[in-house]
């Protein structure tokens, strides 16, 4: 996944305004973590905001300096995860010449942050009913960044004329379904996946390569 | 997506005993499509078994002659669908004479049932807290009917030498979120889809398609 753009208008809704002292931006943050984890493990409508305030080290008033209320941080949680992969990727990608290079480290990037952030497909998941909006800003964000990555292949001749919206769908699929069934099953089966396997990766980039390779015949043209 | 077996074992731990009346499989058939529109649409959690009986007209008691809990209940819904949506592909695409027609009849049947069972993404998708043992065995039935169709087609030349397991799973992702994007939020949205608009089936076809031809080397080779 190349060229994600990490500078596009935030996905979710108003604005957020940060604490503006170090120390109430480390108390967001701290609630921010432990409201991912406890997400994750027992589900939203398990996920007491008790629970999540006692992860974090802070009192139950405190909380609400910060968050309007449980579904509010669920929100804030989708958006910073989908912040965080983005910018994984797209840091991944940004020092690639050409296309596939970009492709290969912004799927290493994605696998790995998966493997790393276990919780991003449980909350994800669990967003279709707790937050649809939240859900396909997060789907959406991915895929305009991947849009992007593939006009400018396709303006450079690197990617043939395929129409990019549905690739990008396409390839976004092909990612987090790779992803569940590698990273995210083989941890649940207790292992500890730094991303997929290197055979699963070389197969899925040969997958992509020949879906989106420019023609023999256009290639031939423009020799 | 093509020869997808529906004869395997079924996938969702222990065999289901059908009720011996035509009227008690009756009963139990309308549990089933309450608990699939109950489910989808107010979500596992808010789904009380009070509600499920009203909706499908029967008393509370008669409820548990058929079931022993809600969560039996839910994995028999996620293996009912599971069932369903195999056999519309597999039904499909059992004419087809060559991969590439199997392969547009199966995701064209598929696209169709999620259209007509909008609950399939929802269930799915709350399986990951409910019951993720459903949920994989809903995968992983699906990507075992792929793998058959690749394997075959590869062996006739049809398709080229690539892993058919990550060729798969990846193809399944592309269809789910191709699927979620076209099909359901559209739905969502208000509109009444049959399936993808045709310039996406396209689209997605001409991926699959150059993604998985045998390349043009052993083509040559083959004449």
């Amino acid at each position: 996944m190349n060229h994600v753009d990490i500078n596009r208008p935030e996905p979710l809704g108003p604005e957020v305004i940060l604490p503006p002292t170090k120390r109430g931006q480390r108390t967001r943050a701290n609630l921010l973590a432990a409201a991912e984890s406890v997400f994750a493990t027992s589900g939203y409508h398990d996920a007491s905001i008790v629970k999540i305030t006692e992860e974090a080290g802070v009192g139950l008033g405190t909380f609400y300096v910060y968050f309007p209320g449980k579904k509010e941080l669920f929100d804030q949680v989708v958006f910073d995860l989908n912040r965080r992969v983005r910018q994984a990727m797209s840091e991944a990608s940004s020092g690639a010449t050409t296309r596939l290079e970009a492709e290969r480290a912004g799927f290493r990037a994605f696998f790995a942050f998966t493997a790393a952030h276990p919780a991003l497909y449980s909350i994800v998941r669990q967003a279709e009913f707790v937050s649809p909006e939240a859900m396909r800003a997060h789907y959406t964000s991915i895929v305009d960044g991947y849009i992007s990555g593939l006009l400018s292949a396709q303006a450079k001749g690197e990617v043939r004329d395929i129409d990019p919206t549905v690739a990008s769908w396409a390839l976004m699929g092909a990612g987090e379904l790779i992803g569940m069934r590698w990273v995210q099953w083989e941890q649940q089966a207790g292992g500890r996946p730094e991303g997929v396997p290197d055979h699963v990766f070389e197969a899925l980039m040969s997958f992509i390569e020949t879906a989106l390779a420019p023609s023999a015949s256009v290639k031939e043209e423009s020799v």
